[in-house]
Protein backbone atom coordinates (compact mmCIF):
# COMPACT_ATOMS: atom_id res chain seq x y z
CA UNK A 1 0.00 0.00 0.00
CA UNK A 2 0.93 3.54 -1.02
CA UNK A 3 2.50 5.46 2.11
CA UNK A 4 2.77 9.20 2.86
CA UNK A 5 4.67 10.49 5.46
CA UNK A 6 3.91 14.01 6.86
CA UNK A 7 6.06 16.85 7.91
CA UNK A 8 7.12 15.04 11.23
CA UNK A 9 8.12 12.09 9.74
CA UNK A 10 5.16 10.02 10.79
CA UNK A 11 3.83 7.33 8.27
CA UNK A 12 -0.09 7.71 7.44
CA UNK A 13 -2.33 5.89 4.97
CA UNK A 14 -3.64 8.04 2.14
CA UNK A 15 -7.56 6.90 3.37
CA UNK A 16 -10.06 9.24 4.21
CA UNK A 17 -8.04 10.21 6.94
CA UNK A 18 -7.55 13.98 6.53
CA UNK A 19 -9.02 15.12 9.48
CA UNK A 20 -7.28 12.45 11.65
CA UNK A 21 -4.22 13.51 10.39
CA UNK A 22 -4.59 17.12 10.98
CA UNK A 23 -5.59 16.42 13.98
CA UNK A 24 -2.28 14.10 14.59
CA UNK A 25 -0.48 16.62 13.21
CA UNK A 26 -1.40 19.22 15.82
CA UNK A 27 -1.09 16.67 18.54
CA UNK A 28 2.55 15.31 17.59
CA UNK A 29 4.27 18.75 16.94
CA UNK A 30 2.40 21.95 17.14
CA UNK A 31 5.71 23.81 18.12
CA UNK A 32 7.82 22.15 15.17
CA UNK A 33 5.46 22.88 12.48
CA UNK A 34 5.18 26.77 13.61
CA UNK A 35 9.08 27.05 14.52
CA UNK A 36 9.66 24.92 10.46
CA UNK A 37 7.41 27.97 9.42
CA UNK A 38 9.32 30.62 11.22
CA UNK A 39 13.06 29.46 9.77
CA UNK A 40 11.26 29.67 6.36
CA UNK A 41 10.26 33.10 6.85
CA UNK A 42 13.48 34.49 8.63
CA UNK A 43 15.42 32.27 5.54
CA UNK A 44 13.57 34.18 3.09
CA UNK A 45 13.85 37.99 4.70
CA UNK A 46 17.97 37.02 4.57
CA UNK A 47 17.40 36.20 0.92
CA UNK A 48 15.98 38.98 0.39
CA UNK A 49 18.48 40.97 1.79
CA UNK A 50 21.25 38.98 -0.27
CA UNK A 51 18.89 39.80 -3.34
CA UNK A 52 18.77 43.89 -2.44
CA UNK A 53 22.46 43.95 -1.32
CA UNK A 54 23.47 42.44 -5.27
CA UNK A 55 21.34 44.93 -7.49
CA UNK A 56 22.77 47.60 -4.93
CA UNK A 57 19.87 48.78 -3.17
CA UNK A 58 20.73 49.47 0.13
CA UNK A 59 17.34 50.51 0.87
CA UNK A 60 15.68 47.03 0.54
CA UNK A 61 18.69 45.38 1.96
CA UNK A 62 17.60 48.21 5.43
CA UNK A 63 14.30 46.87 5.55
CA UNK A 64 14.61 43.83 7.38
CA UNK A 65 16.56 45.53 10.08
CA UNK A 66 14.48 47.16 13.08
CA UNK A 67 13.91 50.59 12.20
CA UNK A 68 14.27 52.41 15.33
CA UNK A 69 16.77 54.22 17.79
CA UNK A 70 17.31 50.89 19.29
CA UNK A 71 18.78 48.87 16.94
CA UNK A 72 21.85 47.86 17.45
CA UNK A 73 25.00 46.74 15.64
CA UNK A 74 28.18 45.53 17.26
CA UNK A 75 31.61 45.29 14.67
CA UNK A 76 35.14 45.65 15.36
CA UNK A 77 34.95 46.18 19.15
CA UNK A 78 32.20 48.81 18.89
CA UNK A 79 28.90 49.41 18.68
CA UNK A 80 26.56 51.61 16.30
CA UNK A 81 22.72 52.61 17.41
CA UNK A 82 19.57 53.34 15.25
CA UNK A 83 18.66 52.39 12.47
CA UNK A 84 19.78 55.71 10.44
CA UNK A 85 23.50 55.32 12.20
CA UNK A 86 23.39 51.78 10.67
CA UNK A 87 22.43 52.35 7.25
CA UNK A 88 25.04 55.66 7.57
CA UNK A 89 27.98 52.99 8.13
CA UNK A 90 26.98 50.69 5.57
CA UNK A 91 26.44 53.76 2.62
CA UNK A 92 30.40 54.95 4.09
CA UNK A 93 31.97 51.36 4.43
CA UNK A 94 29.80 50.21 1.01
CA UNK A 95 29.88 52.96 -1.35
CA UNK A 96 27.68 52.37 -4.66
CA UNK A 97 29.97 50.32 -6.90
CA UNK A 98 32.03 49.07 -4.55
CA UNK A 99 29.37 46.59 -2.65
CA UNK A 100 30.49 43.79 -4.50
CA UNK A 101 28.70 40.60 -4.81
CA UNK A 102 27.58 39.28 -0.65
CA UNK A 103 26.43 35.79 -0.37
CA UNK A 104 25.38 34.20 2.80
CA UNK A 105 26.13 29.92 4.28
CA UNK A 106 26.05 28.16 6.92
CA UNK A 107 22.58 29.58 8.63
CA UNK A 108 21.48 28.60 12.06
CA UNK A 109 18.17 29.53 13.28
CA UNK A 110 17.44 29.11 16.92
CA UNK A 111 13.59 29.93 17.82
CA UNK A 112 14.20 31.09 21.08
CA UNK A 113 11.03 31.54 22.01
CA UNK A 114 7.46 32.38 19.87
CA UNK A 115 9.01 35.74 19.47
CA UNK A 116 12.67 35.92 19.24
CA UNK A 117 15.26 33.94 16.87
CA UNK A 118 18.79 33.89 17.30
CA UNK A 119 20.41 33.43 13.72
CA UNK A 120 24.58 32.51 13.07
CA UNK A 121 25.74 32.65 9.98
CA UNK A 122 28.88 33.18 7.54
CA UNK A 123 28.98 36.53 5.44
CA UNK A 124 31.23 36.54 2.30
CA UNK A 125 31.77 39.66 -0.11
CA UNK A 126 33.61 39.22 -2.90
CA UNK A 127 34.35 42.73 -4.96
CA UNK A 128 35.79 41.73 -8.12
CA UNK A 129 38.31 39.89 -6.54
CA UNK A 130 38.77 41.37 -3.64
CA UNK A 131 37.40 39.19 -1.27
CA UNK A 132 36.09 39.39 2.86
CA UNK A 133 34.15 37.17 4.86
CA UNK A 134 33.26 36.42 8.48
CA UNK A 135 30.16 35.21 10.65
CA UNK A 136 27.19 37.35 12.29
CA UNK A 137 25.13 36.86 15.26
CA UNK A 138 21.56 38.41 14.36
CA UNK A 139 18.78 38.51 17.26
CA UNK A 140 15.43 38.77 15.17
CA UNK A 141 12.26 39.76 17.11
CA UNK A 142 8.57 39.61 15.98
CA UNK A 143 7.72 43.08 15.91
CA UNK A 144 3.89 43.94 14.88
CA UNK A 145 3.70 40.74 13.53
CA UNK A 146 6.98 40.57 11.38
CA UNK A 147 10.46 39.20 12.22
CA UNK A 148 12.99 42.47 12.60
CA UNK A 149 16.48 42.29 13.49
CA UNK A 150 17.08 44.02 16.52
CA UNK A 151 20.62 43.66 17.00
CA UNK A 152 23.50 42.53 14.56
CA UNK A 153 26.97 41.55 15.91
CA UNK A 154 29.41 40.63 13.01
CA UNK A 155 33.04 40.10 12.52
CA UNK A 156 35.27 39.83 10.03
CA UNK A 157 37.45 36.69 9.53
CA UNK A 158 40.65 37.18 11.66
CA UNK A 159 43.29 35.42 9.54
CA UNK A 160 45.84 35.75 12.77
CA UNK A 161 43.85 34.10 15.07
CA UNK B 1 8.51 63.44 57.94
CA UNK B 2 10.59 60.89 56.48
CA UNK B 3 9.36 59.68 53.06
CA UNK B 4 10.90 56.25 51.33
CA UNK B 5 10.77 55.97 47.61
CA UNK B 6 9.52 52.32 46.12
CA UNK B 7 11.24 50.60 43.13
CA UNK B 8 8.82 52.81 41.04
CA UNK B 9 10.03 55.78 42.14
CA UNK B 10 6.82 56.79 43.95
CA UNK B 11 7.06 58.53 47.60
CA UNK B 12 5.53 56.84 50.22
CA UNK B 13 4.98 57.37 54.07
CA UNK B 14 6.53 54.93 55.95
CA UNK B 15 3.45 54.20 58.18
CA UNK B 16 1.76 51.32 58.65
CA UNK B 17 1.61 50.85 54.55
CA UNK B 18 3.18 48.03 53.59
CA UNK B 19 0.88 45.57 52.37
CA UNK B 20 -1.11 48.72 50.32
CA UNK B 21 2.55 49.37 49.02
CA UNK B 22 3.08 46.03 47.67
CA UNK B 23 -0.16 46.07 46.07
CA UNK B 24 0.02 49.11 44.91
CA UNK B 25 3.44 47.90 43.28
CA UNK B 26 2.55 45.08 42.13
CA UNK B 27 -0.73 46.81 40.14
CA UNK B 28 1.29 49.95 38.86
CA UNK B 29 4.46 47.88 36.89
CA UNK B 30 4.25 44.05 37.55
CA UNK B 31 6.02 43.28 34.40
CA UNK B 32 8.92 46.22 35.20
CA UNK B 33 9.49 44.65 38.85
CA UNK B 34 9.81 41.18 37.06
CA UNK B 35 12.18 42.83 34.44
CA UNK B 36 14.30 44.80 37.25
CA UNK B 37 14.66 41.81 39.09
CA UNK B 38 15.58 39.65 36.29
CA UNK B 39 18.18 42.23 35.07
CA UNK B 40 19.90 42.72 38.70
CA UNK B 41 20.08 38.36 38.38
CA UNK B 42 21.89 38.68 35.37
CA UNK B 43 24.46 41.46 36.39
CA UNK B 44 25.39 39.50 39.34
CA UNK B 45 26.08 36.56 36.97
CA UNK B 46 28.36 39.13 35.06
CA UNK B 47 29.92 40.43 37.84
CA UNK B 48 30.66 37.00 39.50
CA UNK B 49 31.88 36.15 36.06
CA UNK B 50 34.51 39.22 36.69
CA UNK B 51 35.49 38.16 39.72
CA UNK B 52 36.26 34.44 39.30
CA UNK B 53 38.46 35.45 36.40
CA UNK B 54 39.98 37.47 38.16
CA UNK B 55 40.79 34.87 40.62
CA UNK B 56 42.42 32.94 37.80
CA UNK B 57 39.00 30.56 38.34
CA UNK B 58 38.35 29.73 34.88
CA UNK B 59 36.17 26.82 35.87
CA UNK B 60 33.73 29.66 37.85
CA UNK B 61 34.09 31.88 35.04
CA UNK B 62 32.45 29.20 33.13
CA UNK B 63 29.56 28.61 35.12
CA UNK B 64 27.53 31.79 33.53
CA UNK B 65 27.88 29.64 29.99
CA UNK B 66 25.31 26.72 29.20
CA UNK B 67 27.02 23.43 29.73
CA UNK B 68 25.98 22.00 26.26
CA UNK B 69 27.65 21.16 22.75
CA UNK B 70 24.92 23.54 21.58
CA UNK B 71 26.53 26.36 23.35
CA UNK B 72 28.06 28.64 20.43
CA UNK B 73 30.61 31.57 20.77
CA UNK B 74 31.58 33.51 18.34
CA UNK B 75 35.06 35.66 17.69
CA UNK B 76 37.35 36.92 14.71
CA UNK B 77 35.05 35.77 12.49
CA UNK B 78 34.64 32.38 13.57
CA UNK B 79 32.18 30.14 15.71
CA UNK B 80 32.75 27.66 18.45
CA UNK B 81 30.35 25.33 19.36
CA UNK B 82 30.39 23.75 22.87
CA UNK B 83 30.94 24.37 26.61
CA UNK B 84 34.18 22.40 26.38
CA UNK B 85 35.77 23.62 23.50
CA UNK B 86 34.76 27.24 24.73
CA UNK B 87 36.64 26.26 28.17
CA UNK B 88 39.56 25.17 26.28
CA UNK B 89 39.41 27.97 23.68
CA UNK B 90 39.40 30.53 27.13
CA UNK B 91 42.38 28.35 28.65
CA UNK B 92 44.74 28.50 25.16
CA UNK B 93 43.69 32.07 24.78
CA UNK B 94 44.79 33.01 28.56
CA UNK B 95 46.80 30.65 30.42
CA UNK B 96 47.34 30.87 34.03
CA UNK B 97 49.24 33.67 35.20
CA UNK B 98 48.48 35.62 31.84
CA UNK B 99 44.69 35.82 32.24
CA UNK B 100 44.85 39.81 33.37
CA UNK B 101 42.45 41.68 35.33
CA UNK B 102 39.02 41.77 33.66
CA UNK B 103 36.37 44.08 33.96
CA UNK B 104 33.13 44.78 32.36
CA UNK B 105 31.00 47.99 31.53
CA UNK B 106 28.18 49.67 29.40
CA UNK B 107 26.09 46.79 30.10
CA UNK B 108 23.01 46.72 28.73
CA UNK B 109 20.19 44.06 29.70
CA UNK B 110 17.21 43.88 27.12
CA UNK B 111 15.07 41.41 28.67
CA UNK B 112 13.31 39.79 24.96
CA UNK B 113 10.59 37.40 26.58
CA UNK B 114 10.73 36.62 30.16
CA UNK B 115 12.97 33.50 29.14
CA UNK B 116 15.54 35.13 26.55
CA UNK B 117 17.78 38.11 27.07
CA UNK B 118 20.00 40.14 25.15
CA UNK B 119 23.06 41.67 26.87
CA UNK B 120 25.17 43.98 25.44
CA UNK B 121 28.62 45.49 26.77
CA UNK B 122 32.09 46.18 26.70
CA UNK B 123 35.23 43.84 28.01
CA UNK B 124 38.72 45.59 29.08
CA UNK B 125 41.59 43.29 29.65
CA UNK B 126 44.90 44.52 31.12
CA UNK B 127 47.83 42.11 31.73
CA UNK B 128 50.54 44.23 33.39
CA UNK B 129 49.81 47.20 31.62
CA UNK B 130 49.06 45.55 28.16
CA UNK B 131 45.63 45.97 27.75
CA UNK B 132 42.99 44.79 24.85
CA UNK B 133 39.08 45.71 25.09
CA UNK B 134 36.60 44.84 23.10
CA UNK B 135 32.65 44.38 23.26
CA UNK B 136 30.88 41.29 23.52
CA UNK B 137 26.99 40.42 22.65
CA UNK B 138 25.80 37.69 25.08
CA UNK B 139 22.29 35.65 24.43
CA UNK B 140 20.84 34.60 27.96
CA UNK B 141 18.44 31.77 28.03
CA UNK B 142 16.48 30.97 31.42
CA UNK B 143 16.97 26.55 31.81
CA UNK B 144 16.01 24.94 34.46
CA UNK B 145 15.35 28.18 36.14
CA UNK B 146 19.02 29.20 35.65
CA UNK B 147 19.92 32.17 33.30
CA UNK B 148 22.72 30.78 31.07
CA UNK B 149 24.64 32.34 27.81
CA UNK B 150 23.57 30.13 25.52
CA UNK B 151 25.42 32.75 22.46
CA UNK B 152 28.27 34.95 22.99
CA UNK B 153 29.86 37.41 20.41
CA UNK B 154 32.44 38.99 21.66
CA UNK B 155 34.81 41.66 19.41
CA UNK B 156 38.16 42.83 20.14
CA UNK B 157 38.38 46.39 19.40
CA UNK B 158 39.70 47.37 15.83
CA UNK B 159 41.91 50.16 15.84
CA UNK B 160 41.86 50.17 11.99
CA UNK B 161 38.40 51.08 12.01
Amino acid sequence: MKRLVNRQGVWIQPLGCAIVLMGLGAWAEPGQQASDNEQKNITKLLTQQVFCWNREDIDGFMETYWKSDDLTFSSGGKTIRGWQATLDRYKKSYPAGAMGKLHFDGLEIDLLSSQVALVLGNWHLDDQGKKKEGNFSLVFKKIDGDWKIVHDHSSALDKEE
